[in-house]
């Protein structure tokens, strides 16, 4: 689908970026508190995601388990921008649950949305899980030239959002900073 | 598309759950008034949609034929809920014209929208009526638990949204009620 | 995918309605300053919406080359309207700069947007750019009673793009303008 | 405080608008139902209102008492702007419990706000109320060409309320419609 | 200003309610960290306010110190709310300085706003600060029954808002819980 | 009001900063143009509040007049900024008529917005024009760094809003570049 010149300039570009992935799980949260690895919290989705992206020979520098409140999902965010987090992936809380809040909490701190990102995860999720597409919020933006991915929780779910992420987060992150 | 237990899961949840249709139609309104069933009001669309619910095994509880301002969008709503529907299809009011209020009137009272929706009626749309896909603004949200999907007036459109409809209401009632 | 009748109701309406293209570009405005043909400005993106629309009998009354600024955006709009433009254009500014301001200019002006527009524009635009769609925020509108649609900057964008605004343009104008 | 001069034009440009005054009481109109003055409901506030626009000239077309509902608050106000309404006054509605929705059902359909009324209500209110000024949310807009006061519930406030807008509306409306 | 029965009332209500103080304040935070008391942290502003409200026979069941990010000023919101406080009074905050983000956290949650806090805040600290008024965007809320009132940082300010808020929270509290 | 100090402290900073002074008038550009100075247009407000702010020290580097399109109104802003305005004023638009259109258009490009200038500007307003103040929106604002007045477009509402901006323009600017 892209031309042998774009995937060169494209993996040129890979390992640039650091990434940081979030887990938004109540449950796991109260259960393993605060983690620094997906294992410690047998956190299959987030495991799935920190795996994929280094396997994919990207930098992960930080993961946070974290409870579903609107402040723990903003201060994850906070975190992962001050540890130097270029693109940061959420995963949980995207649903159409009281308690699923993460879009709610994300989305007015994004300096632009990419409705595009959503549209395509539900797309591509649609031969998976048919019309129960419309139960996921999944969402995308940019907050001060960082890529803010919102992922359901389900480990299925990451895989889809993930491999629409790496091929584009540094382009992303390349065309917010351009002024 | 989705595995049989799935689907015997679904099925299970049937029956559960209320309907209510709303015809949203001024023309159709100023000739009929008040009615309490599709026959009544000659309404293909707002019939079309109560028989394939109810041959579906779907229990629909209330029909309403109102005239397009807002109260009245509004107020056909609120009667819906307060006869415990947790479901609510309205049909007409989504498109282009001054007078198709349907979105703006409900999208206020959304506790949570569900942007997959609209895109995949869109979607499906489109091998119907393929580029006129833009001239619809139809979306679907939670209010206080209930399920409210907003369908173009034709019935064709309605038979679209339908069957996104009928096999996901249950897990969107679900899931809008957990806490 | 449309029928015959359908097709020749479309041609009937076209030639009816006047275009306008504005190329919100800041270093070909910085360059060529205002011109009042996309020739003056080696404007390829401009230029080819210009030929497609007259090639396919549509009347392009206007043609404007406007910087990236918020205010050059929105007068070139009001510009446009004001010289009777039915169907508005713009290309650039849709990205994720800070630079690109196109939506954000234009966007508190529209009565009504078309989510539509947008979604058909990336999975169309997918085939050919693949995930590299998340990095659009292509969207259209309308404003007292005309159709404003925001292309990316690329002449393949803006292909794809009149390939959905022009059969659907006339539908959009007339519906928008009923009351 | 104000001259002679603009005295006199203001007493000129009485009784040239039509007002409409709707007490927005859930236990008022459960109690009456619609009834088409505020004596056959026995209701003070709005018969205050009522009565202190005709001693000053003022003529009221049409007065409204409606439960407390999203729809029938739009509602009222939609039959009021039908019955050629310049100024359209409510009372009730305003204040702080779940029920109080007047605010949250005009404000989406204002055209401009005017700050300065809430403002200056509570700077007078607080002579009698004192900090009790807190507790209201009492404020006005434009409703295309329409001014929309909402005032409090009592005929206290309806006494503060009644005094800023007579003297005004002319104004209010005559500017709203100068283009 | 209230008449007699009013202030007995009033009196009557009092020490029904939970009180929490949350002082804002960088500076304050990173020096002491997460404290129990206004005095481990020589935090005048906050010590007044528990002190003059224990003076008044309120309840104060919890104080706390937190840094001036978003997710700090939310998570401790939601603590005072978890640990059962009916009025929730943050200090600090409320300027025009980038850090400034009470007003821009707290806003979001709110379920009703109350302008005329704000308003009449500014113009009873006219009196002091003459035109500074205008640096402070002091403001209050409704969150799920609960009153949320943002102060500036300085003891003075503080002062001023507690005797708006002490004889008017009973009542704002018994409202925002009546349906 | 406020102690010999204070304002020793104010009188330091003036002069510092640079004043942009736009006057927003149809009428007067559509008879005049585009001039650089308020003799020019025989602006009398625009002329006052120059004269104003150089009597009282302050440095004015760009007097803008300009039509009331949203377009002209935000360009006209984006010059002073450009030109190194510390402080913008504008007078005019701030009304109630379709054609005030000043308010709309940079309220969106505010990043706080400063609920009290627009409070005591029409408290102190009420002197002079009585309930007349209920007519004017006029409010400011902070845009990256720069603080922005929206005046009414009569010198005597100049007077009364330069005599607020004056004494604290410098302690916005500060506050707001504080990080």
């Amino acid at each position: 689908m892209n031309s042998p010149t774009s995937d060169q300039h494209r993996k040129k570009s890979r390992g640039k970026y650091k990434f940081s992935v979030i887990t938004i799980s109540s449950s796991r949260f109260q259960k393993y508190g605060s983690v620094s690895s997906p294992d410690e919290a047998r956190d299959t989705s987030g495991g799935f995601l920190v795996d994929y992206l280094q396997e994919h020979g990207m930098s992960v520098i930080r993961y946070i388990l974290t409870d579903d409140d609107r402040s723990d999902i903003i201060k994850a965010v906070e975190l992962a921008m001050d540890s130097g987090a270029d693109v940061i992936i959420t995963t949980g809380g995207t649903g159409l649950s009281p308690r699923d809040l993460t879009i709610e909490s994300l989305k007015p701190m994004f300096d632009k949305e990419m409705p595009g990102f959503g549209e395509l995860f539900r797309l591509r999720s649609f031969d998976s899980v048919g019309t129960a597409v419309v139960l996921t919020r999944t969402t995308a933006g940019i907050i001060q030239g960082r890529a803010v991915f919102c992922l359901p929780g389900s480990t299925d779910a990451c895989r889809l959002g993930i491999e629409i992420i790496v091929p584009e987060a540094g382009h992303i992150i390349k065309h917010s900073r351009t002024n």
